[in-house]
């Protein structure tokens, strides 16, 4: 039971550092699996990242079933988040926002690639999910298990997805790590960009990506989350929750 | 009465929202038509947005006259309100800003159009309104009937335009929808000049802006509205004034 | 004596603004010419400008001389003030800043214009001062009456000059017109920077430029100045000291 | 022992500067030569910049061994520093960063090069290095002294150095000039993309790089620390430590 009200605590964290971070806005969300049963995640009623508190995050069942809603209404886009607890047991943290620098990549089609070594973290490959592919004219909201899991489908083993006119999903083995991974894919987008406009790149080699992976740990990552922290207001504590 | 003062106060965090959020700097204004005699809106005295008190709002009659200025001065552009109030009994609330990347825009020709869902509610035509098409060398401001009129008749049955050489007028059925379609304009306008500059962009399709405007409402709206309130200091209530 | 008060807690005003809007880092400064001897000018001793207190405010002779120094020393660059008062009796106060998107311009020979009516103030040519074409390699710096008189001359009845790898100058009949024109003009080059990327841009004609600075005053000034003010954590008097 | 005392105050100083004007976020470090004994050098344990406390400045040989470490963990590209002050002893101090314009600089091959005075300081050339020629797929970290060791030689008796994927590295003869640097080495960088993008740009020629170097001093360093200090919440010593 202490062990969730922490884990709890993280999560309205990782909310309120997305949305200092200028990951999310008003819209956007984090979930975590839930620590005593994995066909539940824990996921904020709908409201603002930054106006989350502890009362508000409810759980879920992976089909998007409130357990004990008690007047609080859920986001609608829930279901991206129980499909990819679904299609992938190692998964126990997933982010979806609408960070501005990735938008313009996923409607131009041009492919998101590590440029930096904090980049490294998205992955050699960030598919782009195009909702009118399977679904076509839609208000481009995963508002069904169905639209999640097609989502789930093109991420794979990945970690993330640009979606196609809405933003991207991140999918992770921690909370923090999927924050990690969301404010980088982020930077990386934008200085992709800005490299792009200036002649030809040289991205991360894939052996410099799998290096870079393979040394991403508590260590790097506690030392942006400490600060992260600070930033947002909140206490910080080294060993996650 | 207290609707009255309940929608004085509801302009007034309008405003700070709007200069917080960056949509608006030392100038710009947002009104909301009179809730209980649709031929009066109500408009803050010749001040920047972000200074604005209760105090400082006026009654205008949709011509432009002051009900009871008490030697308040009113702004000079304020017939862009009262214009389209006249023209359009469906519009409840009006803003006018000087949001910076819809300026390029409106001075180069290129049409702004959704690119994200967020975007949708600017819908699927941005006309530009070039002052000097019919009233020639002018300050470039809306400062009689007239022009408000011309204005309002490029809009026809539309949420926005663009002013060439000046900015953006948004028209909606809220106070809290037009500032909504105000912000996202802005970053609309930001995402698409970057997605332009990468190559071919994949707009919203005419059906997903339809599914979107459908979909969008107090459940979207309010999210937005208690973060922007939290962000400028202002106490929020989940019903609209 | 009152007067000259109110004149210097304007000037500190001016230096916090200049700084809060983002005209001056930790360089830069603001001057205005003595209301009781137009051979005098007042300027902070060398300083950042946001660090300025009243204590800090100097008063120069024309050519640089202070009058009672104190142990404060002064800005190498003063010489850009008093070349601006001996050479423009109508000139009250003087901006020199590196405000960020006006250097490009400067260095690349692309001419800044009025793109919007914020923006008509810096006047319809903004000329580009090179040091190097009658200095050859020096420090950039303008750090002799020389050296400000050829920067005046190319000024000549003008508002605003670029100056190559280095920065801007304003020059205007009071303080509060010339921190308007200097923020202005930094608003104005990165719009205009946006716009060219876009395609052809429809400048304001002469005629609207003519218009707009006819309108200009205090009733549009005064509006930013209470804005800026508060920004900057500063009070505010509506009329000018 | 007061010195010490002084120049850690310093230290921790330049990394919350460093944080707060954007030049590292999470990551990034900055040392200073011990002034006792020029075989040792001061840098924070593992910590983000914004974090840091007098507390957490370790003492290093050169080699990276740390003094006394205390159960405090060491920074892994500690490297970074001990190779400089190895090879230059005319450098007393250190700065490493992720500084998000210089970025896109390294992984294109476009030379950085002073476009404004206050660029001057990062010098006439600043080289790229490329951890990828001489170590294959690594993480991009400098994680032993062979590889500081070549990134030092690389810079030779220059001031800067772009690390492709990765960042840059800053060393001068002071804490407060290397800061100086950096900031600028960011600001330069952003300043000459927009200026490439114009058009043909004229940059600083060898003798403005000269004759801005000779000048650049504690008298115009100093204003910017006061202000930095200001809005670092820290407070301002105008003798360097």
């Amino acid at each position: 039971m202490v062990r969730l009200d922490r884990l709890i605590e993280e999560l309205v964290t990782a909310n309120r550092i997305l949305a200092r971070e200028g990951v999310v806005d008003s819209f956007g969300h984090v979930s975590v699996r839930h620590p005593d049963n994995p066909q539940l995640y824990l996921l904020s009623c709908s409201r603002a990242p930054d106006c989350i508190e502890n009362d508000d995050i409810m759980a879920f069942a992976l089909d998007g079933a409130p357990v004990d809603a008690r007047g609080r209404a859920p986001y609608l886009e829930r279901f991206i988040h129980g499909a990819l607890y679904e299609a992938r047991p190692d998964v126990t943290s997933v982010v979806h926002n609408h960070s501005e620098s990735v938008i313009p990549f996923g409607v131009t089609g041009r492919k998101i690639k590590p440029i930096f070594h904090l980049g490294a973290g998205i992955g050699k490959d960030v598919p782009v999910w195009d909702s009118h592919d399977h679904f076509g004219d839609t208000a481009l909201l995963v508002e069904s298990m169905e639209m999640g899991r097609d989502l789930a489908k093109l991420i794979g083993a990945g970690a993330t997805a640009l979606m196609r006119g809405h933003g991207a999903t991140v999918a992770s083995k921690s909370i923090r790590q999927a924050v990690f991974i969301s404010v980088y894919l982020e930077v990386n987008a934008r200085l992709q960009k800005q490299a792009m406009e200036m002649g030809e790149v040289k991205f991360l080699t894939a052996g410099e990506v799998d290096k870079v992976a393979s040394r991403t740990g508590p260590y790097g990552i506690n030392r942006a989350w400490e600060n992260w922290c600070r930033r947002a207001g909140r206490s910080f504590e080294a060993d996650e929750a």
